[in-house]
């Protein structure tokens, strides 16, 4: 089995360390990809700490993934030595269902297996991109465009397919009016994605803190959620509300600035639960929605998408040594807007 | 001003009186409708019991309408004297807006005139169908088929199209998994047009007590939501789950019933608000809605579809000395499946 450097949590809550960990020989259908950079997601933080349940320990996150091919097993027919691919929340599904057969792995009725932290079919527990090396069977593997750098095109493989899934589901496009809730990691990406769609887009953050940024990267409008002056005044004014904070929000007051016919889609999920009124449903044929990162076929779309618009993430390259320091500014939402590992420094 | 015979509430909570209301003077698009039966909508009983705001008193609801026409104006072109006809929720609207343009009046920008306890748009307030006579606008006249029964056709203007217009919209048909809940009037309604419209239909209700109604209506499944088994064994069954109750329901345990891509929507909005965790509706892309009504093209369209498929109301006829017993058995869930007034009686 091939050993390779690593950084990894070595029990629950533990500041991660350099250590190693085991990759599975390859087989006829894996890819062997050298990771060249590895994003920084909030649910890496969450999974080590414990938060979404327990997990085996050591245990190395990291499920935005960007690196070259150094490998292929004899079966594989699209990837080459040298390619650069990428590898995002996936490793793994059934195959067979009919959300696998429709592109849709992330739904699959077998469990798809997560990149890190996740059972995979052969019994071992997978684990992610904090590392120097990955094999991951040919059809969950991404062509990342020579368009997109490797270190910014990390984050598309988990932020840019979570929001531009539900982006494209519910058919934003020019005529669309989107709000954009939080300019974080998946904020950032949402509205790169939803301006390029070439829909209306608002920010609606906190605070006006990150205004200039929002801007820049394609918000048509910029408001703050602590001015109560943006919820009285935009009534009705949007068709898509897409949130991506992970904080419970008073949904009532967003519905309301819900158009007849729009959705507020969630891909983040407080623990806690959310309440609301029926009746703002009602009025006005609203929905409120979730979903859940995106299939394989939809995440190559994204990134042919992002290569064709001139999107990538905006990021802080940090060595593996500042991972941890790194963790505690995402808890402070000190990030614009997503920290790289540069993996050749683990 | 016309004076007719009309059932009123002469104050908040009071019970319902004989007296007189006034009616407007035709106008040349008016339709002057001799009503023959009116339904008794629990929206009707709340209305006149002031849960839903302050209201002009004396008022006389009803917004379940059928009749003939007994005279027409200078420039309705759509409608004779001696027409089977209906009236819904709805009488008016701006005509303008986009809403209003698609046939979605009952999302009007304007505001769309409810039937009665509204503000028309010439000041007055409407009054309801408990009364011997309505005028009202020819676009908002609905022609009642042949094959429907005047008495059993009422009841579809509002519990019948409120059930229609979502199953419609979220695509109801052959292969789809429906779950109705509740079989009360709205249900009752959702049951044989779900079972039309050639889904696979499964009642959720309190008990099976009404199972037997429940299956000859067409509903291939009939669970009770007192047994915790219902919800176990029933994960991920259903692509539409219409909720036709307005009481507060414990959502997570019925989001956990929803296939991927699946939704609920609700027809009935309890005042007090409603919780549930975020995660449901990613896992799954789920969507939580409402739906209020629908349209009067579409309220057409589903007199036409009713009177194809052999569909009407299941009703208790009463007299109108009886409105207000029946208001305390609708409150107390004690009808099968819904009071329909003969209006003679009045």
């Amino acid at each position: 089995m091939p050993v390779v450097a690593a950084y990894a949590a070595p029990s629950e809550g533990a500041p991660l360390v350099p250590t190693t960990i085991e990759r599975r020989e390859p087989g006829p259908l894996d890819v062997v990809i050298d990771i060249a950079y590895a994003g920084i997601c909030h649910s890496d933080i969450h999974t080590v700490q414990g938060d979404w349940g327990p997990q085996h320990y050591p245990l190395a996150p990291g499920h935005e993934i960007a690196g070259t091919v150094s490998a292929v097993g004899s079966d594989v027919t699209r990837f080459a030595v040298g390619d650069r691919v990428g590898v995002g929340c996936l490793v793994n599904s059934c195959g067979e269902c009919d959300a696998c057969l429709r592109g849709e792995e992330q739904y699959c009725r077998g469990g798809a297996i997560g990149t890190y932290g996740a059972t995979d079919r052969d019994g071992t527990i997978t684990q992610g991109g904090y590392s120097r090396q990955v094999v991951v069977t040919e059809a969950f593997v991404l062509r990342i465009p020579d368009a997109i750098p490797l270190d910014r095109a990390a984050p598309l493989l988990c932020a840019g397919i979570t929001t531009y899934s539900p982006l494209r589901h519910w058919n934003v496009g020019p005529g669309t009016r989107v709000a954009v809730v939080g300019l974080g990691g998946l904020g950032h990406m949402a509205v790169q994605i939803a301006h390029a769609l070439g829909a209306e887009v608002t920010v609606l953050s906190q605070s006006l803190r990150k205004k200039d940024e929002g801007i820049r990267l394609g918000a048509d409008h910029y408001l703050a959620t602590s001015d109560p002056e943006t919820f009285s005044a935009n009534k009705r004014s949007f068709d898509v509300i897409l949130n991506t904070v992970s904080a419970p929000l008073p949904l009532d007051a967003y519905l309301n600035l819900i158009d007849t016919n729009g959705t507020m889609v969630s891909v983040g999920a407080p623990p806690e639960p959310m309440s609301f009124r029926a009746g703002l449903l009602l009025g006005g044929r609203r929905s409120l929605a979730g979903s859940s990162i995106g299939g394989i076929r939809e995440t190559q779309e994204m990134l042919d998408f992002c290569a064709e618009h001139g999107i990538a993430a905006e990021i802080e390259l940090i060595d593996a040594v500042g991972i941890n320091a790194a963790y505690a500014r995402v808890l402070a939402s000190d990030v614009k807007f997503r920290f790289v590992i540069d993996v050749a420094t683990i």
